[in-house]
Protein backbone atom coordinates (compact mmCIF):
# COMPACT_ATOMS: atom_id res chain seq x y z
CA UNK A 1 0.00 0.00 0.00
CA UNK A 2 1.74 2.92 -1.13
CA UNK A 3 -0.22 6.68 -1.23
CA UNK A 4 -3.94 7.11 -1.60
CA UNK A 5 -4.68 9.91 -4.39
CA UNK A 6 -7.85 11.60 -4.52
CA UNK A 7 -9.38 10.47 -7.24
CA UNK A 8 -10.71 7.23 -5.08
CA UNK A 9 -8.03 4.96 -6.48
CA UNK A 10 -4.83 3.65 -4.53
CA UNK A 11 -1.75 2.39 -5.78
CA UNK A 12 -0.68 -1.33 -4.81
CA UNK A 13 1.86 -3.60 -6.08
CA UNK A 14 0.36 -6.93 -6.76
CA UNK A 15 1.63 -10.40 -8.68
CA UNK A 16 0.44 -10.59 -12.54
CA UNK A 17 -0.22 -14.29 -13.58
CA UNK A 18 -0.54 -14.97 -17.45
CA UNK A 19 -0.33 -18.45 -18.63
CA UNK A 20 1.77 -19.55 -15.62
CA UNK A 21 4.52 -16.38 -16.51
CA UNK A 22 4.73 -14.13 -13.55
CA UNK A 23 5.32 -10.68 -13.30
CA UNK A 24 5.00 -7.80 -10.67
CA UNK A 25 2.77 -4.94 -11.49
CA UNK A 26 1.49 -2.01 -10.07
CA UNK A 27 -2.19 -1.83 -9.64
CA UNK A 28 -4.86 0.72 -8.38
CA UNK A 29 -8.00 -0.48 -6.54
CA UNK A 30 -10.74 1.23 -5.55
CA UNK A 31 -10.48 2.95 -1.64
CA UNK A 32 -12.81 2.15 0.55
CA UNK A 33 -13.06 3.27 4.09
CA UNK A 34 -15.64 3.42 7.04
CA UNK A 35 -17.94 6.27 7.23
CA UNK A 36 -19.21 7.12 10.55
CA UNK A 37 -22.36 9.17 10.31
CA UNK A 38 -23.75 10.73 13.03
CA UNK A 39 -26.67 12.32 13.50
CA UNK A 40 -26.83 15.82 16.38
CA UNK A 41 -23.99 13.44 17.22
CA UNK A 42 -25.50 10.43 17.99
CA UNK A 43 -24.15 7.12 15.32
CA UNK A 44 -26.57 7.11 13.18
CA UNK A 45 -24.78 3.98 10.81
CA UNK A 46 -21.80 3.30 9.79
CA UNK A 47 -20.85 2.53 6.15
CA UNK A 48 -18.01 1.28 4.03
CA UNK A 49 -17.54 3.77 1.02
CA UNK A 50 -15.31 5.35 -1.36
CA UNK A 51 -14.58 8.97 0.31
CA UNK A 52 -15.55 11.73 -1.94
CA UNK A 53 -19.14 12.99 -1.86
CA UNK A 54 -19.88 11.86 1.26
CA UNK A 55 -22.54 15.27 1.93
CA UNK A 56 -23.93 13.84 -0.94
CA UNK A 57 -23.58 10.18 0.27
CA UNK A 58 -25.38 11.22 3.90
CA UNK A 59 -27.90 13.06 2.41
CA UNK A 60 -29.43 10.52 -0.21
CA UNK A 61 -28.95 7.90 2.31
CA UNK A 62 -31.62 9.64 4.80
CA UNK A 63 -33.95 10.66 2.22
CA UNK A 64 -34.19 7.58 1.18
CA UNK A 65 -34.77 5.22 4.86
CA UNK A 66 -37.41 8.16 5.22
CA UNK A 67 -35.23 9.74 8.22
CA UNK A 68 -35.65 13.08 6.36
CA UNK A 69 -37.84 14.01 3.56
CA UNK A 70 -36.66 16.98 2.01
CA UNK A 71 -32.86 19.06 2.20
CA UNK A 72 -34.98 22.06 3.56
CA UNK A 73 -35.13 19.99 7.16
CA UNK A 74 -31.48 19.29 7.38
CA UNK A 75 -29.15 22.11 8.65
CA UNK A 76 -25.84 21.67 7.88
CA UNK A 77 -23.79 18.25 6.84
CA UNK A 78 -20.06 18.64 8.25
CA UNK A 79 -16.89 16.39 8.60
CA UNK A 80 -15.68 16.20 12.03
CA UNK A 81 -12.26 16.86 12.64
CA UNK A 82 -9.96 19.43 11.34
CA UNK A 83 -10.54 21.62 8.53
CA UNK A 84 -9.26 20.56 5.46
CA UNK A 85 -8.80 16.61 6.88
CA UNK A 86 -10.53 13.87 4.93
CA UNK A 87 -12.39 12.70 7.71
CA UNK A 88 -14.41 9.52 8.37
CA UNK A 89 -16.65 11.02 10.92
CA UNK A 90 -19.59 13.36 9.40
CA UNK A 91 -22.18 14.90 11.67
CA UNK A 92 -25.82 15.85 10.69
CA UNK A 93 -27.95 18.56 12.24
CA UNK A 94 -31.66 19.56 11.51
CA UNK A 95 -32.20 23.29 9.95
CA UNK A 96 -33.09 25.94 12.43
CA UNK A 97 -36.59 24.82 13.66
CA UNK A 98 -36.71 21.74 12.57
CA UNK A 99 -36.05 18.01 14.45
CA UNK A 100 -34.95 14.67 11.92
CA UNK A 101 -37.37 12.27 13.92
CA UNK A 102 -35.19 8.88 14.74
CA UNK A 103 -34.47 6.72 17.23
CA UNK A 104 -30.54 5.99 17.91
CA UNK A 105 -30.52 2.21 17.41
CA UNK A 106 -32.26 0.28 15.04
CA UNK A 107 -33.13 3.53 13.15
CA UNK A 108 -31.99 1.87 9.71
CA UNK A 109 -33.07 -0.96 10.36
CA UNK A 110 -36.89 -0.33 11.58
CA UNK A 111 -36.95 1.51 8.33
CA UNK A 112 -36.60 -1.46 6.37
CA UNK A 113 -38.35 -3.42 8.82
CA UNK A 114 -41.67 -4.87 8.68
CA UNK A 115 -42.88 -6.99 11.71
CA UNK A 116 -46.48 -8.93 11.67
CA UNK A 117 -47.41 -12.15 13.20
CA UNK A 118 -47.42 -13.62 9.58
CA UNK A 119 -43.53 -11.83 9.20
CA UNK A 120 -42.21 -9.80 6.65
CA UNK A 121 -43.09 -10.54 2.99
CA UNK A 122 -42.20 -8.95 -0.32
CA UNK A 123 -45.90 -7.62 -0.71
CA UNK A 124 -45.26 -5.88 2.67
CA UNK A 125 -41.83 -4.52 1.48
CA UNK A 126 -43.82 -2.99 -1.56
CA UNK A 127 -46.91 -1.71 0.87
CA UNK A 128 -44.40 0.15 3.11
CA UNK A 129 -42.91 1.63 0.20
CA UNK A 130 -46.18 3.07 -1.08
CA UNK A 131 -47.13 4.14 2.55
CA UNK A 132 -44.07 6.41 2.29
CA UNK A 133 -44.36 7.16 -1.43
CA UNK A 134 -47.04 7.71 -3.60
CA UNK A 135 -46.45 6.44 -7.02
CA UNK A 136 -45.26 7.98 -10.12
CA UNK A 137 -47.48 10.54 -11.54
CA UNK A 138 -44.84 11.42 -14.27
CA UNK A 139 -46.13 11.60 -17.48
CA UNK A 140 -42.64 11.39 -19.06
CA UNK A 141 -41.98 9.61 -22.17
CA UNK A 142 -38.67 8.39 -23.21
CA UNK A 143 -37.65 7.30 -26.59
CA UNK A 144 -36.16 4.12 -27.87
CA UNK A 145 -32.81 5.97 -28.95
CA UNK A 146 -32.61 7.88 -26.03
CA UNK A 147 -32.97 4.66 -23.85
CA UNK A 148 -30.09 3.07 -26.22
CA UNK A 149 -27.83 5.77 -26.14
CA UNK A 150 -27.68 6.08 -21.86
CA UNK A 151 -25.63 3.08 -21.03
CA UNK A 152 -23.53 3.96 -24.02
CA UNK A 153 -22.96 7.38 -22.38
CA UNK A 154 -22.36 5.96 -18.74
CA UNK A 155 -19.28 4.52 -20.06
CA UNK A 156 -16.82 6.75 -20.68
CA UNK A 157 -18.09 8.41 -17.63
CA UNK A 158 -16.95 5.75 -15.44
CA UNK A 159 -12.97 7.19 -15.02
CA UNK A 160 -12.82 4.55 -11.69
CA UNK A 161 -14.17 1.71 -13.21
CA UNK A 162 -11.74 2.11 -16.38
CA UNK A 163 -8.57 2.72 -13.67
CA UNK A 164 -9.69 -0.13 -11.47
CA UNK A 165 -12.57 -2.38 -12.63
CA UNK A 166 -13.66 -1.82 -8.66
CA UNK A 167 -16.08 0.58 -8.55
CA UNK A 168 -19.84 1.06 -9.38
CA UNK A 169 -21.48 3.80 -10.95
CA UNK A 170 -24.82 5.55 -11.23
CA UNK A 171 -25.71 8.18 -13.13
CA UNK A 172 -29.08 11.06 -13.67
CA UNK A 173 -29.56 12.10 -17.05
CA UNK A 174 -32.07 14.91 -17.55
CA UNK A 175 -34.70 14.73 -20.68
CA UNK A 176 -32.37 17.03 -22.87
CA UNK A 177 -29.04 15.64 -21.41
CA UNK A 178 -28.21 19.36 -20.25
CA UNK A 179 -27.98 17.96 -16.60
CA UNK A 180 -25.72 14.60 -16.46
CA UNK A 181 -24.55 13.93 -12.44
CA UNK A 182 -22.31 10.70 -11.99
CA UNK A 183 -20.79 9.64 -9.23
CA UNK A 184 -18.82 5.99 -8.59
CA UNK A 185 -18.64 4.00 -5.41
CA UNK A 186 -17.52 1.05 -4.05
CA UNK A 187 -20.87 0.14 -3.10
CA UNK A 188 -23.33 0.61 -5.95
CA UNK A 189 -26.13 1.57 -3.67
CA UNK A 190 -23.84 4.20 -1.90
CA UNK A 191 -22.99 5.70 -5.68
CA UNK A 192 -27.18 6.11 -6.35
CA UNK A 193 -27.13 7.79 -2.65
CA UNK A 194 -24.52 10.34 -3.94
CA UNK A 195 -26.24 10.78 -6.84
CA UNK A 196 -29.54 11.56 -5.43
CA UNK A 197 -28.11 13.47 -2.85
CA UNK A 198 -26.36 15.75 -5.40
CA UNK A 199 -29.70 16.48 -6.88
CA UNK A 200 -31.14 17.48 -3.29
CA UNK A 201 -28.25 20.11 -2.92
CA UNK A 202 -29.20 21.39 -6.32
CA UNK A 203 -33.13 21.56 -4.97
CA UNK A 204 -33.80 19.11 -8.66
CA UNK A 205 -36.52 16.67 -5.90
CA UNK A 206 -38.79 15.27 -7.38
CA UNK A 207 -36.46 14.69 -10.12
CA UNK A 208 -39.28 14.38 -12.74
CA UNK A 209 -38.07 13.43 -16.58
CA UNK A 210 -35.14 11.94 -15.50
CA UNK A 211 -33.64 8.87 -15.91
CA UNK A 212 -31.29 6.47 -13.54
CA UNK A 213 -28.92 4.59 -14.83
CA UNK A 214 -26.84 2.14 -12.41
CA UNK A 215 -23.99 0.19 -14.19
CA UNK A 216 -25.21 -3.07 -11.61
CA UNK A 217 -28.12 -5.24 -11.08
CA UNK A 218 -31.18 -3.45 -10.02
CA UNK A 219 -32.35 -4.64 -6.34
CA UNK A 220 -35.20 -4.05 -4.43
CA UNK A 221 -33.67 -1.30 -2.55
CA UNK A 222 -32.12 0.70 -6.04
CA UNK A 223 -36.17 0.95 -7.19
CA UNK A 224 -36.57 2.11 -3.27
CA UNK A 225 -34.02 5.27 -3.61
CA UNK A 226 -35.61 5.71 -7.33
CA UNK A 227 -38.80 5.63 -6.22
CA UNK A 228 -38.31 8.24 -3.16
CA UNK A 229 -36.20 10.44 -5.43
CA UNK A 230 -39.48 10.25 -7.95
CA UNK A 231 -37.15 9.37 -10.79
CA UNK A 232 -39.83 7.60 -13.56
CA UNK A 233 -36.61 5.62 -15.49
CA UNK A 234 -34.00 3.32 -13.75
CA UNK A 235 -31.84 1.42 -16.05
CA UNK A 236 -29.71 -1.40 -15.33
CA UNK A 237 -27.02 -2.92 -17.10
CA UNK A 238 -27.90 -5.88 -15.83
CA UNK A 239 -30.41 -8.24 -14.09
CA UNK A 240 -33.18 -7.49 -11.60
CA UNK A 241 -34.83 -9.35 -8.89
CA UNK A 242 -38.42 -10.17 -8.86
CA UNK A 243 -39.04 -8.01 -5.91
CA UNK A 244 -37.55 -5.09 -7.84
CA UNK A 245 -40.10 -5.80 -10.68
CA UNK A 246 -43.02 -6.13 -8.82
CA UNK A 247 -42.12 -2.91 -6.74
CA UNK A 248 -41.23 -0.85 -9.95
CA UNK A 249 -45.01 -2.16 -11.27
CA UNK A 250 -46.64 -1.20 -8.28
CA UNK A 251 -45.00 1.80 -7.72
CA UNK A 252 -45.30 2.78 -11.54
CA UNK A 253 -41.92 2.90 -12.40
CA UNK A 254 -40.33 2.65 -15.49
CA UNK A 255 -37.82 -0.21 -14.84
CA UNK A 256 -35.37 -1.57 -17.87
CA UNK A 257 -32.44 -4.23 -17.49
CA UNK A 258 -29.87 -5.80 -19.47
CA UNK A 259 -29.46 -1.69 -21.38
CA UNK A 260 -26.64 -2.75 -23.24
CA UNK A 261 -26.60 -0.10 -26.98
CA UNK A 262 -29.89 -1.26 -29.03
CA UNK A 263 -30.28 -4.40 -26.39
CA UNK A 264 -32.55 -3.74 -23.25
CA UNK A 265 -35.44 -5.24 -21.49
CA UNK A 266 -38.55 -3.52 -20.33
CA UNK A 267 -39.55 -5.14 -16.76
CA UNK A 268 -42.34 -2.18 -15.58
CA UNK A 269 -43.77 0.83 -17.06
CA UNK A 270 -43.46 0.58 -20.75
CA UNK A 271 -45.57 3.21 -21.58
CA UNK A 272 -43.26 5.64 -20.73
CA UNK A 273 -40.93 3.94 -23.72
CA UNK A 274 -42.06 4.94 -27.33
CA UNK A 275 -40.69 4.52 -30.38
CA UNK B 1 -45.16 -11.87 -12.07
CA UNK B 2 -46.44 -15.31 -12.09
CA UNK B 3 -45.15 -18.39 -10.33
CA UNK B 4 -42.53 -18.72 -7.70
CA UNK B 5 -40.52 -21.84 -8.14
CA UNK B 6 -38.58 -23.89 -6.06
CA UNK B 7 -34.77 -22.62 -7.48
CA UNK B 8 -34.85 -18.85 -6.46
CA UNK B 9 -36.21 -18.18 -10.01
CA UNK B 10 -39.77 -16.69 -11.25
CA UNK B 11 -41.06 -16.48 -14.30
CA UNK B 12 -41.93 -12.57 -15.81
CA UNK B 13 -43.10 -11.33 -18.86
CA UNK B 14 -41.10 -8.26 -20.17
CA UNK B 15 -40.74 -6.77 -23.54
CA UNK B 16 -37.45 -7.00 -25.53
CA UNK B 17 -36.12 -4.24 -27.84
CA UNK B 18 -33.76 -5.61 -30.04
CA UNK B 19 -32.12 -2.16 -32.66
CA UNK B 20 -35.48 -0.85 -32.11
CA UNK B 21 -37.92 -3.79 -32.64
CA UNK B 22 -40.04 -5.24 -29.29
CA UNK B 23 -41.33 -8.45 -28.54
CA UNK B 24 -42.92 -10.19 -26.08
CA UNK B 25 -40.50 -11.99 -23.90
CA UNK B 26 -41.14 -14.43 -20.72
CA UNK B 27 -37.88 -13.88 -18.73
CA UNK B 28 -36.98 -15.42 -15.89
CA UNK B 29 -35.50 -13.17 -12.71
CA UNK B 30 -33.57 -13.87 -9.04
CA UNK B 31 -36.43 -14.21 -6.25
CA UNK B 32 -35.51 -11.27 -3.68
CA UNK B 33 -37.51 -11.47 -0.85
CA UNK B 34 -37.08 -10.24 3.17
CA UNK B 35 -35.47 -12.26 5.29
CA UNK B 36 -36.76 -11.43 9.28
CA UNK B 37 -33.62 -13.13 11.97
CA UNK B 38 -34.62 -13.77 15.45
CA UNK B 39 -32.58 -14.67 18.13
CA UNK B 40 -34.53 -16.03 20.91
CA UNK B 41 -37.97 -14.36 19.17
CA UNK B 42 -36.50 -11.23 19.46
CA UNK B 43 -35.29 -9.28 15.96
CA UNK B 44 -31.64 -9.37 15.03
CA UNK B 45 -31.71 -7.84 11.47
CA UNK B 46 -33.79 -7.68 8.18
CA UNK B 47 -32.06 -8.94 5.23
CA UNK B 48 -32.89 -9.49 1.40
CA UNK B 49 -31.87 -12.75 0.17
CA UNK B 50 -33.07 -15.23 -2.28
CA UNK B 51 -35.12 -17.43 -0.59
CA UNK B 52 -33.70 -21.22 0.29
CA UNK B 53 -30.35 -22.70 2.35
CA UNK B 54 -31.43 -20.08 4.98
CA UNK B 55 -30.10 -21.52 7.58
CA UNK B 56 -27.03 -21.82 6.24
CA UNK B 57 -27.59 -17.70 5.47
CA UNK B 58 -28.13 -17.43 9.40
CA UNK B 59 -25.30 -19.43 10.65
CA UNK B 60 -23.13 -17.66 8.49
CA UNK B 61 -23.55 -14.29 9.21
CA UNK B 62 -23.72 -14.75 13.02
CA UNK B 63 -20.27 -16.19 12.43
CA UNK B 64 -18.89 -13.65 10.60
CA UNK B 65 -20.19 -11.18 12.98
CA UNK B 66 -19.13 -12.96 15.91
CA UNK B 67 -22.50 -13.25 17.06
CA UNK B 68 -21.33 -16.72 17.76
CA UNK B 69 -17.86 -18.64 17.31
CA UNK B 70 -19.44 -22.00 16.65
CA UNK B 71 -22.19 -23.77 15.56
CA UNK B 72 -21.91 -25.81 18.63
CA UNK B 73 -23.25 -22.45 20.68
CA UNK B 74 -26.06 -23.04 18.53
CA UNK B 75 -29.63 -25.52 19.54
CA UNK B 76 -31.76 -24.41 16.45
CA UNK B 77 -32.16 -22.88 13.48
CA UNK B 78 -35.71 -23.18 12.56
CA UNK B 79 -38.50 -20.85 10.02
CA UNK B 80 -41.40 -19.97 12.32
CA UNK B 81 -45.21 -20.41 11.19
CA UNK B 82 -46.32 -23.38 9.73
CA UNK B 83 -43.89 -26.92 8.51
CA UNK B 84 -43.25 -27.27 5.03
CA UNK B 85 -44.17 -23.58 4.22
CA UNK B 86 -41.38 -21.25 2.62
CA UNK B 87 -41.45 -18.48 5.68
CA UNK B 88 -39.60 -15.38 5.80
CA UNK B 89 -38.75 -15.76 10.02
CA UNK B 90 -36.58 -17.62 10.85
CA UNK B 91 -35.48 -18.20 14.76
CA UNK B 92 -32.32 -19.05 16.17
CA UNK B 93 -32.17 -20.83 20.12
CA UNK B 94 -29.48 -21.16 21.89
CA UNK B 95 -27.73 -24.55 22.33
CA UNK B 96 -28.51 -26.29 25.94
CA UNK B 97 -26.42 -24.40 28.87
CA UNK B 98 -25.54 -21.87 26.03
CA UNK B 99 -26.39 -18.54 25.71
CA UNK B 100 -26.00 -16.10 22.48
CA UNK B 101 -24.76 -12.83 23.68
CA UNK B 102 -26.24 -9.76 21.91
CA UNK B 103 -28.18 -6.93 22.57
CA UNK B 104 -31.28 -6.31 21.23
CA UNK B 105 -31.15 -3.09 18.65
CA UNK B 106 -28.30 -2.03 17.28
CA UNK B 107 -25.89 -5.69 17.74
CA UNK B 108 -25.36 -5.64 13.92
CA UNK B 109 -24.27 -2.19 14.06
CA UNK B 110 -21.99 -2.51 16.66
CA UNK B 111 -20.47 -5.74 15.29
CA UNK B 112 -18.57 -3.47 12.05
CA UNK B 113 -18.64 -0.38 14.87
CA UNK B 114 -15.32 1.40 16.16
CA UNK B 115 -15.98 4.74 17.58
CA UNK B 116 -13.00 6.70 18.86
CA UNK B 117 -12.12 10.27 19.57
CA UNK B 118 -10.90 10.35 15.93
CA UNK B 119 -13.23 8.72 14.61
CA UNK B 120 -13.60 4.90 12.27
CA UNK B 121 -11.06 4.70 9.78
CA UNK B 122 -9.66 1.57 7.88
CA UNK B 123 -7.09 1.31 10.24
CA UNK B 124 -9.56 0.10 13.03
CA UNK B 125 -11.86 -1.86 10.53
CA UNK B 126 -8.79 -4.23 10.28
CA UNK B 127 -7.96 -4.18 14.04
CA UNK B 128 -11.38 -5.25 15.01
CA UNK B 129 -10.36 -8.29 13.03
CA UNK B 130 -7.44 -9.09 13.87
CA UNK B 131 -9.10 -8.58 17.64
CA UNK B 132 -11.47 -11.31 17.17
CA UNK B 133 -9.53 -13.45 14.89
CA UNK B 134 -5.79 -14.53 14.48
CA UNK B 135 -3.92 -13.92 11.23
CA UNK B 136 -4.39 -17.14 9.51
CA UNK B 137 -1.65 -19.89 10.18
CA UNK B 138 -2.65 -21.93 7.73
CA UNK B 139 0.46 -23.64 5.72
CA UNK B 140 -1.25 -24.93 2.68
CA UNK B 141 0.16 -24.13 -0.84
CA UNK B 142 -1.86 -23.77 -3.96
CA UNK B 143 -0.70 -24.16 -7.43
CA UNK B 144 -0.44 -21.79 -10.60
CA UNK B 145 -2.74 -24.05 -12.66
CA UNK B 146 -5.34 -25.08 -9.40
CA UNK B 147 -5.80 -21.42 -9.26
CA UNK B 148 -6.69 -21.21 -12.93
CA UNK B 149 -8.80 -24.10 -12.68
CA UNK B 150 -11.21 -22.48 -10.22
CA UNK B 151 -12.94 -20.21 -11.92
CA UNK B 152 -13.60 -22.28 -14.69
CA UNK B 153 -15.41 -24.29 -12.13
CA UNK B 154 -17.33 -22.09 -10.80
CA UNK B 155 -18.75 -20.58 -13.99
CA UNK B 156 -20.70 -24.43 -14.78
CA UNK B 157 -22.07 -24.61 -11.65
CA UNK B 158 -23.79 -21.17 -11.39
CA UNK B 159 -26.76 -22.41 -12.68
CA UNK B 160 -29.40 -19.64 -11.73
CA UNK B 161 -27.01 -16.68 -12.98
CA UNK B 162 -27.31 -18.67 -16.52
CA UNK B 163 -30.83 -18.50 -16.27
CA UNK B 164 -31.32 -15.23 -14.53
CA UNK B 165 -28.27 -13.67 -15.02
CA UNK B 166 -28.91 -11.70 -11.20
CA UNK B 167 -27.41 -14.00 -8.76
CA UNK B 168 -23.78 -13.92 -7.19
CA UNK B 169 -22.52 -17.32 -6.50
CA UNK B 170 -19.60 -18.22 -3.56
CA UNK B 171 -17.93 -21.94 -4.03
CA UNK B 172 -15.78 -23.72 -1.19
CA UNK B 173 -13.20 -25.76 -2.74
CA UNK B 174 -11.59 -28.59 -0.45
CA UNK B 175 -7.91 -28.54 -1.97
CA UNK B 176 -8.31 -31.90 -4.26
CA UNK B 177 -11.98 -30.62 -4.95
CA UNK B 178 -13.43 -33.88 -3.49
CA UNK B 179 -16.00 -31.52 -1.49
CA UNK B 180 -17.32 -28.38 -3.18
CA UNK B 181 -19.94 -26.22 -1.54
CA UNK B 182 -21.65 -23.40 -4.20
CA UNK B 183 -24.84 -21.36 -3.16
CA UNK B 184 -25.82 -18.30 -5.16
CA UNK B 185 -28.05 -15.30 -3.78
CA UNK B 186 -29.50 -12.13 -5.17
CA UNK B 187 -26.36 -10.54 -2.64
CA UNK B 188 -22.49 -11.91 -2.66
CA UNK B 189 -22.72 -11.70 1.18
CA UNK B 190 -25.50 -13.97 1.37
CA UNK B 191 -24.15 -16.04 -1.06
CA UNK B 192 -20.84 -16.31 1.22
CA UNK B 193 -22.88 -16.48 4.30
CA UNK B 194 -24.68 -19.81 2.76
CA UNK B 195 -21.66 -21.41 2.24
CA UNK B 196 -19.60 -20.95 5.41
CA UNK B 197 -22.97 -21.61 6.93
CA UNK B 198 -22.90 -25.31 5.19
CA UNK B 199 -19.78 -25.74 5.95
CA UNK B 200 -20.05 -24.58 10.02
CA UNK B 201 -23.42 -27.49 10.10
CA UNK B 202 -20.82 -29.86 7.93
CA UNK B 203 -18.64 -28.96 11.12
CA UNK B 204 -15.95 -28.31 8.37
CA UNK B 205 -14.93 -25.11 10.19
CA UNK B 206 -12.02 -23.70 10.28
CA UNK B 207 -11.78 -24.28 6.64
CA UNK B 208 -8.09 -25.26 6.58
CA UNK B 209 -6.63 -25.50 2.91
CA UNK B 210 -9.94 -24.33 1.17
CA UNK B 211 -10.43 -21.37 -1.39
CA UNK B 212 -13.36 -19.44 -1.72
CA UNK B 213 -14.45 -18.28 -4.95
CA UNK B 214 -16.43 -15.13 -5.38
CA UNK B 215 -18.27 -13.78 -8.84
CA UNK B 216 -18.37 -10.48 -8.00
CA UNK B 217 -15.74 -7.86 -6.34
CA UNK B 218 -13.68 -8.74 -2.95
CA UNK B 219 -14.65 -5.97 -0.41
CA UNK B 220 -13.39 -5.46 3.23
CA UNK B 221 -16.37 -7.80 4.25
CA UNK B 222 -15.79 -10.35 1.83
CA UNK B 223 -12.63 -10.40 3.46
CA UNK B 224 -13.41 -10.48 7.09
CA UNK B 225 -15.80 -13.37 6.06
CA UNK B 226 -13.08 -15.69 5.02
CA UNK B 227 -10.80 -14.81 7.84
CA UNK B 228 -13.37 -15.38 10.54
CA UNK B 229 -13.66 -18.78 8.78
CA UNK B 230 -10.24 -19.35 8.49
CA UNK B 231 -10.10 -19.65 4.72
CA UNK B 232 -6.65 -19.02 3.60
CA UNK B 233 -7.41 -18.38 0.03
CA UNK B 234 -10.58 -15.59 -1.87
CA UNK B 235 -10.60 -15.91 -5.22
CA UNK B 236 -12.54 -13.43 -6.31
CA UNK B 237 -13.56 -12.83 -10.73
CA UNK B 238 -13.22 -8.94 -10.36
CA UNK B 239 -11.58 -6.18 -8.41
CA UNK B 240 -10.61 -6.32 -4.40
CA UNK B 241 -11.50 -2.98 -2.74
CA UNK B 242 -8.20 -1.29 -1.06
CA UNK B 243 -9.49 -2.09 2.34
CA UNK B 244 -9.66 -5.61 1.45
CA UNK B 245 -5.98 -5.79 0.35
CA UNK B 246 -4.95 -4.20 3.42
CA UNK B 247 -7.03 -6.50 5.59
CA UNK B 248 -5.77 -9.70 3.48
CA UNK B 249 -2.21 -8.58 4.13
CA UNK B 250 -2.12 -7.90 7.74
CA UNK B 251 -4.78 -11.53 8.59
CA UNK B 252 -1.98 -13.44 5.89
CA UNK B 253 -5.45 -14.27 3.43
CA UNK B 254 -4.18 -15.45 -0.15
CA UNK B 255 -6.32 -12.97 -2.06
CA UNK B 256 -6.74 -13.53 -5.96
CA UNK B 257 -8.61 -10.82 -7.51
CA UNK B 258 -9.48 -10.74 -11.22
CA UNK B 259 -8.74 -14.29 -11.86
CA UNK B 260 -10.01 -15.27 -15.00
CA UNK B 261 -8.90 -18.57 -16.34
CA UNK B 262 -4.88 -18.34 -16.68
CA UNK B 263 -4.84 -14.74 -15.66
CA UNK B 264 -5.32 -13.60 -12.23
CA UNK B 265 -3.78 -11.03 -9.86
CA UNK B 266 -2.53 -11.88 -6.73
CA UNK B 267 -2.91 -9.06 -4.15
CA UNK B 268 -1.57 -10.74 -0.39
CA UNK B 269 -0.33 -13.63 0.56
CA UNK B 270 1.50 -14.65 -2.53
CA UNK B 271 3.32 -17.30 -0.59
CA UNK B 272 0.81 -19.97 -0.84
CA UNK B 273 0.83 -19.71 -4.46
CA UNK B 274 3.00 -22.07 -5.86
CA UNK B 275 4.36 -22.93 -9.83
Amino acid sequence: MKRMNRSGLQDVQVARYRAGAREAFDDRVAVEEPLEIRIAGETFAVTMRTPGHDEELVLGLLLAEGIVRSVDEVGGIAHCGKPGELGNVIDVTAAPGMVIDWEPEGALRRATLTTSACGVCGRQSVDDLLARVRPLDDASRFSVGWVERLTRELGPRQVNFAASGGVHAAGLWSADASSVIVREDVGRHNAVDKVVGRCALDRGLPARGRALVVSGRASFELVQKAVVAQIPMLVSVSAPSSLAVAAAREARLTLVGFARGERFNVYAGEERIEA
